[in-house]
């Protein structure tokens, strides 16, 4: 049996989601919450693995049952009408404690053929940046990046909107051996909210390690008037790193949707990426 | 010369506003902060000294400059255009390091007559609740109480609405020797946000100790279906503190905005209040 998590977390506290010994990561602390809950351990599948630093709003994972922890989580029946499966939330919340820094929203038994990370059609993060104009609000310091100067959004947008689609972007990302850069940036916009922060949306089938803090940070110099629009897709054609702009840091991140085909497709979609992935 | 701060601050790592010897409050870290920029000790008036736990984002204070603390701020002019006064603002940003949990929003001379305690008119508070139907929400963790079970918005409002008016509150307070407990009530209404958390509005021309805790708590227990609308207002009539509901924690509560009069009539408003204050 696989079930599939719904995630958000304040990643401020955490050495990321990758579990490694001695540091407090996402993965260990659900890890651990959800082997005392099942009565053995299990281990997670997740769709993106955020660095120390970095939020998440709706990431997405799975985990698969033994047959004794299957029985585990359905034993719990008795006269409870509700559903055994969507419970596991409301137990880990238990354990997790009150005004935990990670929740799991929802528990759902995982459609056939669905793989939280290799079923997944895109992922979609989100950037905030304050600058001179939005002022500094408080309550968002620990998702907002503070960036002086006076950001020019109709620049930032020339610029991102250049970078969309189907290309290298070794010059966006820190490499990694026999890893391809080539991926289809879906969707790049800026937006002001209503405070006036400064909010980025990026949408990919993947990103490639500090990608997006890349992609972000070359926009902010366009906007402070460091670069000229057209500059992040010459940096970008000439494929290497560049100190051109600032790989801004992770405190602005969030890794805000997963996006999966439809459930027959679920399957497909798995193998192609796992094909892909092994050329 | 008399300056008037607007500030915000995230209580959870305050004990309160109030300055105490050895322990961390939002006076106790401003004046700090605003001795060293001025060269001398100074001394804040605040219009709603907060407890420990509970946050602002629409604090008012003022501070009395001497003559050689005055000297120093209007002496920074140099070939600078910027408002010398405003730029305190970003000079204490700087002594307070980038992402504090207490920021000066913005600095200006008070105009004359400008009392941050004695002339205010009217504080409004907001309270932040999530129950079964909202949900929880990692990112506003801090600024929100969990309370279980489904509330309903409309007994809650009918509860709020019979509160409002001009009452002796000694039910809702905790009780100080001497001090009158006579409050006008001027808005008490309950929303839900798009997150679908309960959101309450109060207003008045003062709160007396722990009453904007004690009015959300009375309500929530009507939402919850252990109190009736009318008992809100039998209970206050009754003039004694109950156990009948709880009186909420710090967590969710919120200095959203001090009111003052037109600048004509901000010395008058200050006698009146120190006038009744003596009474």
């Amino acid at each position: 049996m696989r079930l599939r998590l719904d995630i958000a977390y304040d990643g401020s506290d955490f050495r990321g989601w990758a579990k490694q010994p001695g540091l407090r990561t996402v993965q260990g602390v659900l890890e651990d919450a959800l082997g005392k809950i099942l009565g053995s351990p299990v281990a997670i599948v997740v769709a993106g693995r955020t660095d120390a630093g970095v939020h998440a709003s709706g990431q997405v994972a799975h985990i698969d049952l033994d047959e004794a922890q299957q029985a585990r989580v359905l034993s719990r029946r008795a006269n409870d009408q509700r559903d055994p499966v969507g419970r596991l939330a409301d137990k880990l919340r238990g354990v997790l404690g009150p005004y935990s820094d990670v929740d799991v929203r929802a528990v759902t038994e995982a459609p056939a053929g669905f793989d939280a990370r290799f079923s997944a059609v895109w992922r979609r993060y989100e950037y905030r940046l304050a600058d001179d104009v939005s002022g500094y609000d408080v309550f968002e310091r620990n998702r907002t990046t503070l960036v002086r100067g006076t950001h020019d959004l109709d620049r930032m947008n020339d610029a991102a909107s250049r970078l969309i689609g189907l290309h290298d972007f070794a010059a966006y990302c820190k490499p990694r051996e026999e890893a391809t850069t080539i991926r289809t940036l879906i969707e790049y916009e800026w937006r002001r909210d209503a405070a006036g922060t400064l909010i980025a949306h990026l949408r990919a089938d993947a990103f490639c390690h500090s990608m997006v803090r890349a992609l972000v940070g070359a926009c902010a110099a366009v906007g402070t008037g460091r670069l000229e629009p057209q500059d992040v897709v010459t940096l970008r054609d000439a494929g290497a790193r560049t100190s051109a702009f600032p790989v801004l840091v992770a405190r602005g991140l969030t890794l805000a949707e997963v996006g999966y085909p439809a459930d027959e497709l679920l399957a497909a979609r798995a193998e192609q990426t796992r094909a892909r992935r092994e050329l």
